[in-house]
């Protein structure tokens, strides 16, 4: 056996002593050819989740019709409750499925500065996901505050120390990404909260790239306000609802923006005047996707059946294993990692740099491996615990060097470029 | 044949002669034992949406996996443009789908009232639909407007009259249902635009009961924006996602509150600052529900096949075959009229009074006829057009008469009473 093969053997070898191996079952594979390491951006697509969007299409909407919004009625929150048992860390009553991440975004971010009266900053960081900074930019550009974005590495993430010196007593809102969206860098929930209620502020936490891939204790951290997206970890499907959690003691403190039907009280007798609902309900606004909640549902059972806990070790695993084999085979050929090295440090997800990585993308897909280009020079490879085998980093590794081998000795001899 | 049978026959002969009637075969009846008279609540299933769905869910998702991003991106525009052409009046690029009602009913009321600086009055009816109420009562109440709730007759709807003695130089926005969810009186979209504009006031319709059920022609009527939902007479399924309108030459000189990354003008720079789309893509927030968008494309398509303009004509003749047939049967029983009895005035659904109205739609869906409820005491019939037969009145009117019939006789002889 060549040293080569030795070592894809050796892949395989940690494949077949996978305890999450038997899961990948669970998931439609159509695509055998294909390497998807894109999952951090749209999960793959479950069996279990296609049925049942065929069966609640067919049998109760098509058969069932109006009188299915009897149970229907309940999955924001029965979802919602899911989540937060199995991947969120939060007791029931506290998490409710609805709306999209930028619009329970600007939900939570508003009823949050309208907690903290005579405040007037608002702290995020400069690589925070765009929408997050949008949305921010625009609450704070309507309600008269300073949005403070603070210098964050794009390869580390943010140093608390950059977060400790930025707050003070006119601090009414912090809102970060518990892993950042390109370094895949992770944030300490629980001390990070500390720091922000020593301040006096309220903390409001992106959990997109976190939900699924790595452990989140809502409860346990104190934290105030959390919202996430459902369609990367949570293989909910494209455009899929969002999330959000509200602490079951600021609930009927807290009064979001948007009033609407879904938000009030004894809904159906369409009383004269607004009159929010108690707890977590009155972060509701209008009526909830149905077939897009189910998907939420069967994307989170999945991930309970597998277990946050043995789905953590395993990214942390392949991303360590990536990060190796980027080591030995990419750095030579211009690639720099652009995440944190400590597995414990980052997400399921590892961030490439190279000064072409935009055509490197391409010439990636080409090859049959699917990333993502993220604006200027980076390459994110989202290492999904549950679809994702050892062997495919093996593989995707080894494309990336031939693609990068290729376009090396293409620059030797320019008449054989690959273009760019 | 008896007078019964041969008023039966009369009905079944109009649907012999209906031009939609073919149209019918394109929806799945899993029930035929059902009359469903509530396809202003929750549409029919359309078979081409159950099957696209699948190719969406499987095939898109499943095997295109992020790929499919390339053309669902266009989606929301392209799917507004179906329905901007078919049912809205509205030429293309001023519709788009999007988030639900009520969001969408927030951000453009939201637009509208910065668009009018130094007014400070918002207008619309005390019997508009509850999640408008909140909404604007949400909005006055944050950015400190006063909401006037004209009075509405909860039969006729509201009288141009009042709405005109209403209108002055200090309103801002008026926002009213073209077609009124109770009653299902309808406003001329013209004439009433027209009024709020000569007031110097924006204009926001909700089209959630007339979209797919009676013509609209925003384009020609001046209207500013509208918003509506897609479940009903379009025909996409439990909280199928909603869609807005912005005139065209409004559309760069308005901001919707909800800064969002799909709002963003070079989405994927990720770029430091918000800075909106041009045209009607910066009304749009976070991700798209794709799987819902197109079930929306597949409700507009089969609606176009259709035409707006036999859909319409269908459903002034139902509604008063309907009015009709109630007249003779239902108000010797008690019922009432609580609906316009012209059919230039109203929508595709009526509404009947009944002092035990909860009861009797009980007692209906126990017959097999499912109806709709509205507190206090009306029933809502909604026979949409594309899917209701005149058989299907003339049945149902006729279970109707049974079961009040029968509650009648049960009052005189009270051991045998059905309950309340």
């Amino acid at each position: 056996m060549t040293g080569f093969s030795a070592a894809r053997h050796a892949a395989l070898g940690l494949d077949s002593s996978d305890p999450l191996a038997s899961l990948r079952d669970r998931f439609i594979f159509d695509d055998p050819e294909v390497i998807y390491l894109d999952g951090n951006s749209l999960g793959r697509l479950p069996r279990a989740t296609a049925e049942r969007i065929g069966r609640v299409v067919r049998d109760e909407w098509g058969r069932g019709l109006i009188r299915s919004w009897e149970h229907w009625i309940d999955l924001p929150f029965q979802t919602g409750d899911l989540l937060g048992e199995h991947l969120l860390g939060a007791a029931p009553g506290q998490v409710a499925v609805c709306d999209n991440t930028t619009v329970n975004l600007y939900k939570l971010a508003s009823a949050a500065l309208d907690a903290r009266p005579g405040r007037s900053v608002i702290v995020s960081d400069d690589d925070n996901f765009p929408t997050d900074r949008y949305v921010l930019e625009g609450l704070a550009k309507e309600r008269g505050y300073v949005l403070r974005l603070l210098h964050s590495d794009i390869d580390q993430g943010l140093a608390t120390t950059t977060l400790r010196a930025a707050l003070d007593e006119r601090t009414a809102l912090v809102s970060l990404s518990h892993v950042a969206y390109r370094s895949g860098a992770l944030l300490d929930m629980a001390s990070v909260t500390r720091l922000v209620h020593d301040a006096g502020a309220m903390m409001l936490w992106d959990l997109c790239h976190s939900a699924g891939a790595v452990q989140v204790q809502l409860d346990a951290s104190g934290a105030d306000l959390a919202v996430g997206c459902t369609y990367k970890y949570l293989n909910a499907g494209p455009g899929s609802p969002a999330f959000l959690y509200v602490r079951r003691d600021l609930q009927d403190q807290l009064r979001q923006p948007v009033w609407g039907w879904f938000g009030q009280q004894d809904q159906f007798a369409m009383g004269p005047g607004y009159d929010p609902r108690p707890e977590i309900a009155r972060f509701l606004t209008g009526t909830p996707p149905i077939i897009g909640i189910v998907a939420v549902e069967e994307g989170a059972r999945l991930l309970a059946d597998a277990g946050i806990g043995r789905l953590r070790a395993k990214g942390m695993q392949l991303t360590d294993y990536l990060i190796n084999l980027a080591d030995r085979w990419l750095v030579p050929l211009g690639c720099a990692l652009a995440s944190p090295r400590d597995a414990a440090g980052r997400g399921s997800h590892v961030c490439l740099r190279h000064p072409e990585a935009q055509w490197v993308c391409g010439a990636l897909a080409t090859a049959g491996v699917i990333t993502d280009y993220r604006a200027p020079d980076r390459l994110r490879l989202g290492l999904a615990p549950i679809t994702t085998r050892y062997a495919d980093v093996w593989d995707a590794m080894d494309r990336f060097r031939q693609v990068l081998a290729a376009k090396t000795t293409a620059r030797s001899h320019p008449d054989r470029s690959p273009g760019t």
